[in-house]
């Protein structure tokens, strides 16, 4: 089966925010079996939702939207939904209490006409019950086709989605097993591991989907199946991927987990008992930020020194005056003798350090720009290592992280 | 003049990378007065990639469309624009000579036929030449429409834009004045904002639309007009914007910059010439990350202790155990203790400390979960406040995150 996305919004077209609801849903409805056919983004003008709604009516199973029914004038999706399919708002009292609720709770005023007009909705709609806000999810067919119109908060439209429009989805249409795989591959570009692969590519069955995913040093490469079972489609996928051992093997370092690295390095950590700090110089409280965004960081990271001034590397890491002197800030024994302040400050087991210039201007050290430096620290073993990445700062943070993050998952393995 | 964005790439459909590069696009076209109608992404299958340029065809004036110019096989836009233009391949010479040298130096192989083939491009096309990768943009016309093909890798897509697309867009079509302004504010909902403003929103002119962005806390206000002359527009929103003091200026905090807060009072710092430090518990690093994700943060950031265990406080930030037992370490009392105790250890003049339970569980402290205690020292002020924000760590940790900077902003005006 096939879906559309639609998502309503001028903040999106001028740029002002980035849309991020149509990932999810991309994500999420992919995972259940339902090809998205293409997601298309509109200004929210009535005319542009109607036209968008009639060129996927009767093309695609579902529509699912997001956006436009805030409680203000700006905000037509619904109204615009009633004109469509010909019906008519009505009152729900349920909903209305529930948005009285709201008000009392959080905005302590009381509930004022706009929002009032929240607890409309149109007569022929299954309501999606938005317990986190007072615009309801509307669920709606016409001929062939479902057409969703959930809220464009983020927080809103997934709770809507995963309590909802997931199970409605999978009861209404029982979708087909649809499957994707990715492997990781480092060190190798694009065009040299398609050519190595070629003849195994030329020979892929016609189901199944080669995609080349380059980027800062790394190439996925994904396999798409679709076909009416979920198990059969992984072993063929499963097969088909060992057979690139022999050909690329030596740059395969594993697939796409659900997992980011960061907390497959968490588990490690717990299951060595270990706790992780981290010595940032240049990535300045990135690679700590990256660990503790995560519930549950509290089991195996204990802190962080940000020394982004090369005072604070001699005052809270004690990195020695001689050492920065003789070497430079950006120099191995700098990063060595990073990480082993801070494990000494923090009482941690493992330690990531990192020293470096990430540009765009040459700092204290004198560094070529893009040069950076990583030293890993572990109750067995000790890596220091230094790489010359790029001219881009940007680039240059996000290649510091990934190669921190890898050689300490590297190590600890 | 109007312009529909195409990207184009199964990896956006399921929702395995998030499309920034139609953010970018619609932000830049939208500067130099380009109307964007619609961002459609699509499949990188040539059926759909031609019918997406059937649907733009004398619709708008310019398609930009990213995406599918890699040198693998499942790269197929050069050839379907090919097909659609009924134009054919020719070798260019000086892009091969660009490709050869870029192998030299970072690939460290010789050119293979796959990139060779990058080398040859539609006979009609304007290439659009990119010196940082093997993909050429490309600038074709079709009756009454511009069609331009970018690579979708986002650091090339941007050069190409800045360097290229920009000024040929202005050369050809002179487009004419679009202005967005938008207006902060904070501390009430949008029904309220819209209920107090009802009547002036009512009365707006035709040419200037009202858009309201709820988020977290905060409510912007987006006024959008178009016309022939930019100054005239802006006056004229600007006019708009001044009547809504009488209404709602107690909640509003200002203009959306073009700099983010944290680069606004980073020149704040070095205005005053003072430096800023960091002492993070709840959120983990990633304050100090948004400062130092920005180039010559080394101006004003000296460095950060992220002390996400509670030992830690106690060793690197020296609060004394008896304030952590008599008050727990999520309170007023630590907090300052922890912005204290990273004045002293980095040498700076402002710090910022932040101590909470974010959740989803209760930790060492016994706080309720989205307790906050941020705590700002300035060598002119000191301030402590405690927050409760909710129940959800992500929503938490960015409420977190804007309350800190918005503490730090407002006590250094």
């Amino acid at each position: 089966m096939q879906a559309d996305i639609i998502t309503i919004g001028d903040e999106i077209l001028i740029g002002q925010i980035v849309d991020t609801n149509s990932a999810f849903l991309g994500k999420e409805l992919t995972k259940i079996g339902v090809e998205v056919r293409q997601i298309h983004t509109i200004s929210d003008k009535k005319e542009c939702i109607i036209k968008a709604l009639q060129s996927a009516q009767n093309k695609v199973d579902l529509v699912v939207l997001t956006g436009g029914l805030g409680p203000t004038k700006d905000d037509i999706t619904k109204h615009t939904f009633c004109d469509y399919f010909e019906d008519t708002l009505v009152f729900n009292q349920e909903v209305m209490t529930h948005i009285e609720t709201l008000f009392k709770k959080y905005v302590k005023a009381p509930v004022n006409d706009l929002n009032r007009g929240q607890a409309m909705l149109p007569a022929s709609c299954r309501i999606l019950f938005n317990h986190h806000g007072t615009a309801m999810g509307m669920w709606m067919k016409k001929e062939q086709t479902v057409f969703v119109s959930l809220p464009g908060v983020p927080f809103e439209m997934k709770y809507l989605v995963n309590e909802y429009v997931v199970p409605m989805v999978k009861a209404e249409f029982a979708p087909p097993a649809l499957v994707n795989k990715t492997m990781m591959t480092y060190g190798l570009g694009e065009s040299i591991i398609a050519e190595k692969i070629e003849s195994w590519e030329t020979n892929l069955p016609s189901h199944i989907k080669l995609a080349y995913l380059p980027n800062l040093g790394r190439v996925r490469l994904r396999l798409s199946a679709k076909g009416s079972s979920e198990s059969l489609l992984l072993k063929e996928i499963d097969q088909l991927f060992k057979a690139l051992y022999p050909l690329i093997g030596d740059n395969i370092t594993g697939f796409e987990s659900e997992d980011p690295i960061e907390l497959q390095i968490g588990g490690m950590l717990i299951k060595n008992g270990w706790k992780l700090a981290t010595a940032e110089s240049c990535t300045g409280g990135s690679l700590a930020a990256l660990f503790t965004q995560h519930a549950g960081a509290s089991a195996y990271f204990n802190g962080s020194v940000v020394s982004y001034a090369t005072d604070a590397k001699k005052e809270i890491l004690q990195v020695s005056d001689e050492i920065i002197k003789e070497y430079s800030v950006v120099s191995e024994p700098v990063a060595l003798a990073m990480a082993k302040g801070v494990l000494n400050q923090t009482g941690a087991d493992v330690a990531v350090a990192t020293t470096g210039n990430l540009g765009p201007t040459k700092g204290d050290s004198g560094a070529e720009i893009g040069t950076v430096v990583i030293a890993v620290i572990t109750p067995e073993k000790e890596l220091v290592q230094t790489f010359c990445f790029g001219k881009h700062r940007v680039r240059n943070l996000q290649k510091a992280l990934n190669k921190s993050l890898e050689l300490l998952y590297f190590e600890m393995l």
